[in-house]
């Protein structure tokens, strides 16, 4: 139960079976810092190209394939007071017919008042003057290494996590991701300080992270799709174009996960699923949308 | 501002320029009843055929094509003590390879309690028991007759409503529809008691509903998609196949809502929709899937 | 076995239970005309509004719901000298961030030589200067009113059939549709002097026709989409959207032939299909899409 | 201009950075083999693990980013007389209430005469008997080193080719494939004997095969996607779920290409495609889809 503070120095614009910056017991804590989707660290310097950079990859000795990686966000925050999101929303989230409306997709300011908990428009000028959101803390992009000695640009996503963009990762929360390869090799990275659903204008309120989490290791246990929870949920995640075949993912490991894991006979899952699901949508922005799929702990 | 009490004696099994059988006022109250989704009313009884038969149509005197229907649901509550459900998730809504891993598509039944608002699972036996859910009663079906003097089966959904099968369709919620014919023409029916997002058995807990509804014109106001409001949020409604264009129907509809009705001009619209915007998922049963954008309206 | 000269004086916009303008038997042989797509006639006049008006409906004596209706073409050509075309390939056909490049959609006039049997382009004045095309003629919407008593606008297509837009909808060809409703009530319309694959731009050359067709009525026989051969080809068709469903929907319907048609054993009709199939794009610019799944004779 | 006769000893089961096996010049010639899918070579060993091995990488000398490789396939050959199909249409083929009625996926056996030109099918015993179909040998999966660092699994296809199962890799056909590292980095594997549109039963005909291609260098010369030309036609691929999307990105390479390099202005591009573009469906089972956009020389 080791305490790990770790220092990133350099970074990555793939998930993949990259040489390891770190070793992590199960039950370590790992206390870390992400940059920003453009590369830029807490003192706002370009530490690395941009695209999502990962800070990465943690062995976690024992991990095996087939096993099941726990990842527990303790801590996820803004380390820095300025964040960026594009001003467009993305031409593939409106109508093709509606795609010459769309203004330029230029690159807008925002302060972070970390003590407070809020960010504020700081430009450009338009009606919202400065309009301030509470912060709601998400790591956008994360995951292990994908079989077949892949390595996946951090663009994008799949059974192995990746570039998700999902509201719900959040601290407080555990994902499960399946592992692939020895050591898992975990990957973080692209804090978002605020974000809207479907990341629709391609980013969250873009910043770089203090992150601590905590992993755990579920031996034999073999997941096909990303799963969390948090106090109220059970949720699991499907990647995929298009939105209908990452729901088709999601439900399929949750049809799964019930009947595995909580006991519930095919029937009762279906019935429960039926009138309890909710769905979220995570982006719909990247090569691959993602769709999570919730059911409320209090029916379990 | 009539309060009309009406009883319906005949359905529709489509959305479109049928006789009208009451004919109302802007400001007008309607209290009546709709039939589940199988034809049936409160007495239990085989009314007419199912496939979600709509009361009405209700023609509002002075509609006509170019302007709004405002809705408002001031009432809608089960009007009998038993509702039914699918008992499995639906086909298009797992992976294809794990087709074969659904249960039979048989019929579960639900005791109603209206006093306590409650839904208990009768039958069949599941590890479930006698599940208990809080009613949340919904419209799963209405709209007005769509262009082109078209008749649409109940079964789906396009610009002008329809089996949207929608979770946020609930006493309280005003409406807006477009209009397409003179006089409107309004479609209810199709009444759940408690719904999960998606639809995705194919049903929520089906039952005859008492309905109320106030029905306002916006003259000369044109929209394009479903748009709706609770005390929360507006919100605008796609329906079309896949998902994705769904949400483009929709995200292109609140865009167009926000510069012309709320004074944002693009820029901001932009900004604020993508840190800000919410979605949900209607039904992903029908012929088209139905995708809701809504935005919190303390941001506005 | 009757020839009927029929000249049509009204036409409708959508395909659903309308008044029969003539009533004839199976075996039966019917002379007339189409208008083109925006209603003009062979005189260039415009007899009816636009968006593909079709002529009929046609009732078929004794043709009843669960039958199939045959249809051959016997005859189809331009019977006047314009035809017209867009001048830009539709937004949903190209990526969405190239939208902007489209050029703006005008309307281009080509000359038709029916005895050379060409197209000429006439205006506007581009690079291709007067390019001369071979006529492939063809229609490019017809079917059967649809179930339930819909009535569904000219401009999309369903198992009934309507707005298909195959450039394998030739002369020679033998159509079969499902029969819905008493009579079939077979509608016509939308000839298209050449055309391209997807029919991106939106129309073919658009023109008005001389139409020759002689039906048949397969009585008892159930089918569940357009099913058509030719002297070389049996073909099954999927109208929906995305291009994947359609896909399905006429494999599937191609399956089914196979093994209820054919003698094939589920397994050969797969190995066979697998090794054998073709595929062609009807339009990609309705509202719903259409696929066409294809076998050799030669192999059956 | 250097025939290099090259007998690859290990595969890659993804398309990557990998070391180089051979150096190549622009205008060399490389006389080679590939294993079939399962890593089975012209004697029927196994020399590697399954799923489309490829051979190479092969370096080009001076290809570098934001170059085009021209690919000429000179021969393309079954070096073996057996190769394997699967037994069934895939599942997501299929409407999904059809899924059940798929036969198992188990594998067929095909001889194949390759003095004749023929494949006879052995096993199992069907209706279809001794099945002998035509060979058409094609390539399915063949690509650059994708861009970014990433190694993406040769299951999948994308910008850089890679699994696309086309009909129309046959040998006597040039394509085009942007390069994305230094060396370009050029894989090949996956011969089909015969294949159908879509390899909807997940396999063509596999077997081992004999190949030679050559390669030329576009220096400076950028592309998007994949692109080829035959005898008969230009085209352009693209590689995306769902099939919309493959259709876009095919779409709009083409229209690039019309216009940078066969001097069409935007109106006549899009005149010309509307009412002369073809389209083939390469494959319609691997996690990425395949469209063909044609375009016939003649027209050019």
């Amino acid at each position: 139960m080791t305490t790990h503070h770790f220092h990133p120095t350099h970074y990555h614009a793939t998930i993949g079976p990259h040489e390891p910056v770190l070793r992590i017991a199960a039950g370590d804590t790992v206390v870390t810092t992400t940059v920003d989707a453009y590369g830029r660290d807490a003192r706002h310097e370009q530490v690395t190209a941009g695209s999502n950079p990962q800070a990465g990859p943690f062995y976690v000795e024992n991990a095996e394939p087939g096993d099941t990686l726990a990842l527990h966000f303790d801590h996820l925050y803004p380390n820095r007071d300025y964040g960026y999101t594009s001003t467009a929303v993305a031409a593939n989230v409106v109508d093709p017919q509606y795609v010459g409306a769309l203004p330029e997709r230029a690159r807008a300011e925002w302060r972070i008042d970390r003590a407070r908990g809020t960010a504020s428009l700081v430009k450009p000028a338009t009606k919202l003057g400065n309009l301030t959101l509470p912060l709601a803390p998400m790591l956008g992009c994360f995951g292990v290494a994908p079989p077949d000695g892949q390595a996946i640009s951090t663009t994008t996503a799949g059974q192995y996590g990746g570039n998700m963009d999902y509201r719900g990762f959040v601290a407080g929360v555990t994902v499960y991701l399946p592992v692939f390869v020895p050591g898992a090799l975990l990957f973080l990275g692209d804090g978002h300080a605020v974000q809207g659903d479907g990341e629709i204008v391609g980013t969250g309120i873009e910043v770089s992270f203090d992150v601590q989490f905590t992993v755990r290791l579920l031996k034999g246990k073999r997941i096909n799709w990303p799963r969390g929870e948090n106090a109220a949920y059970i949720f699991t995640v499907g990647n995929a174009r298009p939105l209908d075949q990452a729901v088709q993912h999601a439900t399929t490991e949750m049809l799964r996960w019930l009947q595995e894991d909580y006991g519930l006979d095919a029937l009762g899952a279906h019935i429960l699923l039926g009138q309890c699901v909710e769905y979220d949508l995570g982006n719909m922005f990247d090569p691959a949308y993602t769709m999570v799929c919730k059911l409320p702990k209090r029916w379990l």
